[in-house]
């Protein structure tokens, strides 16, 4: 680690800051309804892969979120989209964080877990040195073998698919 | 960000750890009830705004949480105030961080979510270099629309009424 | 701060990324029943301490926390062993880490909180640089005090007692 310039070792810090910052500046965009900042998550062409529900596909779509009668419901009934401390891998331009995304809700009896899941998100180094979501997995963490089988890959790096979205 | 100097990049990192320090730990030194450690979060003429409850005005009356009645029962049955991943803003000698609070509990039927909130969080930097808390505002997602706005406005710098409690 | 050098400053910021990537990567790999990595957040003598339960000694022990049909029978279902943003003390090539570690499953009626601790990881610098863990105590946050006490004492450094199992 030592052995690495300065420079190197700055900008590897600020990744994983821009990155925490991006993860969980998500969850606070959506539950605020902030449509612009939803949409400054991602790509133009990322992909948000919901696992037990349509995905969405583009900034576009993504950003709907945020008049989507059924997420409004949600909001005004009260709702936090949490996203834990993520684990990220970071290769140059490219980097994967894993996390897990818990959706607490209120209701009549106070509040409840209405959704908790697996999450595996692909990022990119954008050309004004932002980094963007392009791919982002999501799997219910409620029997579906996919959600333990998407966290075991924790320390696998940026797919090749993630070349889909680039910048 | 690499036209910036290596001491501005090096103190940017800083200031976001610092942050995170200083929000995760006001919840584990509220729950340990170490009323040094959760006056030393706040400036002195902090405040400590809830919502739905009456706020609390100053270091002192901020480190009398420890002793309340009220939190000494959640602590003795059981409690965590757990703060979410934060959203930084940092300009010069302010930051803001935004994230969720949320409160499980234990109680007879085992464990139960008591609160759930939004939390917008006004930091100085001090003379000694360290950050301290100079506003915190917390809004219960529980159906308040307060909270969800709070939530938006996570992009947004420090307020002029920060100036308030400066250092 | 700023008297320190420029290496002392770079390492610092490392180190607390390192531990925040240890402490949240054990849990998404105790989720993803990934052995190898479950192991490697150990040292080869640490101790994974619970309080309520038999502890684990050594890294064989907590490896195998991944075949066993308890923990199984959970994944199974759908859990999430969630640790918050820990607060991090460091002192050289030793560090503690204070957080909460909450585990929501899947049950019949949906989703509960079957798990809540307080957190105290103490973790050491191994010679190719990376972090461990050398012990961990939890303790459940029902009504025991050993929670709330453990929490209080967030601001103290590595105890002695953490040579054991040095690197």
């Amino acid at each position: 680690m030592t052995t690495q310039s300065i420079e190197a070792r700055l900008l590897a810090l600020e990744d994983r800051q821009a990155i925490y910052q991006l993860i969980c500046g998500y969850g606070y965009s959506v539950d605020g309804c902030n449509t612009a900042s939803v949409g400054n998550c991602y790509v133009d062409d990322g992909v948000y892969a919901v696992g037990d529900l349509p995905g969405f596909i583009g900034r576009e779509a993504i950003e709907a979120i945020t008049r989507d009668p059924g997420h409004l419901g949600l909001v005004a009934a009260g709702c936090a989209h949490l996203s834990s401390l993520p684990f990220v891998v970071i290769e140059g331009d490219r980097a994967v964080a894993t996390c897990h995304t818990m959706v607490p809700m209120h209701g009549e009896k106070g509040f409840f877990i209405g959704r908790l899941s697996a999450s595996r998100i692909e990022a990119a180094r954008q050309p004004d040195g932002s980094w963007k979501i392009v791919h982002r997995q999501n799997y219910m963490l409620n029997g579906n073998p996919e959600g333990p089988a998407l966290l075991a890959r924790l320390n696998e790096g940026p797919a090749v698919s993630a070349e889909v979205g680039a910048a």
